[in-house]
């Protein structure tokens, strides 16, 4: 038998165990956002350090921090192979309204073999599985291929408020070539999708003022500034009639799409007609030049989302209005810079300033873009390790949101982040009846091993 | 003597029952918004009613409304003479807060040869200086140089709610070769100013919509329509960069200003620091071409009122917001009307309409421009009257405000309208104070016994 087979024994063998082992990990309300559960924290965080050092991991380490504690391990002993470090979150959403679950959200329960409760595909599942290959390789050749530390993380679902700092903190101990995430999903079902690259964000508000207080439209309209038209002209001339952005310098940094990835989005049979009845919209709109999938994967955007100004209550108030605002925020691409993408939005305000007008700009978060290399070994061993499972090619794909702990791996520890997820996304995140397919749990067991394999092969970069 | 001499000594030698009059008139709190109030609303209309008896005028009738009553009254005896109607109200403004007056505003008071009560200047002093010069010209002479037909109303307060409709139905009764009003200001203390035009309006509000709800914008976001985006396009297509509205035909049926308007305002002495420090603005901006005192007496203007969509709260909130909206009116001048205005910006919006995103518009009130023709005999005889014991020339303006019962007047009694007011901008209407300096009573009983002499000579139109 090879490794893989012997791997594949293993798993079929120990299946009944692993699963009541998931169950019981699921088990723990390990709800970050409820105080009131910040005992179940620690519970889960000592569950998962358990399971970690039954698999035959080193120094599982209860870190800790100003919120929910982190989880540590490492094996290092595979000599001049590369290292992997693997993340995932073992906290979960909230379970209200209870009363729409079919089973409760903390008694796991199988049916129709697929694994009922809280968190089952976000993320304690996915992180379990990890658990689990680990425990196999190490059980059936005493030895991982490649080193691999693991860090958990219990503040995923409350914007992993204090796992920046840890990352900068230990960032050493974290090093790594690869880091490998399981949070994300299957491109559709039997359809495996690595996630390579996410968009980042940032914004600002405008604050306009025209004078010290609202004016009689009929005394001195049409000889005075009116706010909401000068924030009119301002927003307005953010795009061109063709969706592009007209913000002079916002596409100066941003990767063009390669040949081969728009190759790849225009493969995966986009359904233009789904997507409508899906957004509600009747029509898709966007950047000319590009498809859907371009526009919202690859391309940075420029959103207004929200406006406010002047009178808004029911029928007509004949008032000049002193103060207008909006709300803005860009999705960014590589190699966009959240700071700079903030100046040049102030100067093209500036630029639109009319003499005698106050503008006041308020700056919001800023997320970095994230791209791994499109061609680099680490992802495409990654489509390699999932069609080994899955009948269908992998799918390469972008998601247009924004997953900002993600950049602070790619930046701090300067290594490429693979997204290989299994989930689905109808498996109901955050909503009642979370549920995880284990022929998913299966097959994943299966493709992360292969994966740990097959790079182990690859030369180190 | 003259005849307007005897006036000028019968106004003299009566002047301290003239005011005691005053004073009794305005001790009658007529409240009209006000329901504990509807009894003195009919206390004061007997009160005029016989005013108008003991001056000489004949039908004095106190017509019920389904609100407070309408006085009318008249003296028809000057064969072949112009028939003048005289417009005023008889009803006040709250007095709240009270604690701000310095005397009662319904105990009448005279300091330094000002009366100050509520409804001093607006509008029954002027009213009641009406009826004195009736009065006086009845007693000294026993007829009237014109035929006069008196309306006064109890509800100009609240909207003139049920007069529309009353002058509808008394079409024939009312019919007129001239309507005066006095319940405007001179244009500076010791400069008198006829009104000849106001602003009409209307206006719409505009409902974008683009999705079903509100969308996530790291999902969806440069791939679908943005309703914000959508609303600003269109709401700053309204107006050019140089502040000319861009509705096509919006001008087509804007009277143009003649020369000797334009001469007239440019030679008001317009004081650009006074009004921007007035207003609360740094600087001033209209439609190119124009003076701030035509931009705001004689130009259209289409403003912004409202503006409203997406998320407005503290902070920043991803969303691709599904709705959102405006409320705009525009100023209307001679001859626009406000039906066809409404079509062309129906029309504008449309063109604006981008594929698959639904626009609602709902239409607001309309009220029709005024305008007396400027060289109209009986508005330049007014300019003469005033100057007759004025020192400086009289000042003729429009107003940027809309009064929609004196379009009433004009389009039902197809007569001209001259408003020749004798209050001040200064003397608190609505306010705590309201007071009315009596010099200008003492000189409005003058300009307007010669006004009525001068027109008894102008031929029928």
């Amino acid at each position: 038998m090879t490794q893989l087979e012997n791997l594949n024994q293993y798993f079929t063998e120990n299946r009944e165990r692993h699963l009541d082992e998931m169950k019981a990990f699921l088990a723990i309300p390990s709800i970050s956002s409820l105080s009131e559960h910040k005992d179940d924290m620690y519970k889960a965080a000592n569950h998962l350090s358990d399971l970690l050092t039954a698999a035959g991991m080193e120094n599982a380490t209860i870190h800790d921090t100003a919120g929910h504690p982190v989880v540590t391990a490492d094996w290092l002993h595979a000599e001049g192979a590369p290292t992997v470090l693997v993340y995932g979150h073992y906290d979960v959403q909230p379970v209200d309204p209870v009363e729409l679950w079919d089973s409760m959200p903390f008694e796991p329960e199988i049916r129709d073999n697929i694994m009922y409760a809280r968190g089952s595909s976000d993320d304690k599942g996915q992180v379990f599985m990890h658990v689990k290959v680990l425990e196999a390789m190490l059980a059936s050749d005493e030895k991982l291929p490649v080193n691999v530390k693991v860090i958990f993380e219990g503040e995923e679902e409350i914007g992993s408020v204090h796992l920046d700092q840890f990352i900068a903190d230990h960032k050493d101990y974290l090093k790594a070539d690869v880091v490998l995430i399981s949070d994300t999903s299957l491109y559709a079902p039997g359809k495996p999708a690595v996630v390579y690259s996410l968009r980042g964000l940032t914004g600002i508000q405008i604050d306009v003022r025209t004078a010290k207080g609202d004016l009689h439209s009929g005394m001195y309209g049409g000889g005075v500034h009116n706010s909401i038209h000068v924030l009119a002209d301002i927003l307005a001339s953010f795009h061109d009639e063709n969706g592009h952005i007209a913000v002079e310098g916002f596409y100066d940094n941003v990767l063009p799409i390669s040949d081969d990835e728009r190759a790849a989005y225009a493969e995966l049979g986009f359904d233009a007609e789904q997507m409508k009845e899906e957004a509600g919209v009747k029509t898709l709109f966007g950047e000319e030049g590009f498809s859907y999938l371009e526009q919202t994967w690859a391309r940075p955007t420029l959103e207004i989302n929200g406006v406010f100004g002047g009178f808004s209550g029911e029928g007509v108030k004949t008032v000049l209005p002193a103060q207008a605002g909006a709300k803005i925020t860009c999705r960014l691409v590589p190699n966009q810079d959240p700071h700079e993408i903030v100046a040049l939005l102030r100067a093209h305000v500036a630029k639109h300033q009319p003499e005698g007008v106050d503008i006041e700009i308020t700056e919001f978060d800023k997320g970095k873009p994230f791209i791994a290399p499109f061609d680099h070994p680490y992802v495409q061993a990654a489509g390699h390790s999932y069609e080994t499972q899955y009948d269908q090619k992998t799918a390469f794909i972008r998601s247009g949101g924004s997953i900002p702990i993600v950049s602070t791996f790619d930046e701090i520890l300067a290594a490429p982040v693979i997204m290989m997820g299994f989930a689905l996304s109808t498996e109901n995140f955050h909503a009642p009846n979370e549920h995880f397919h284990l022929e998913n749990f299966d097959k994943g067991l299966r493709v992360v091993s292969d994966y740990l394999t097959e790079i182990a092969s690859i030369e180190k970069i």
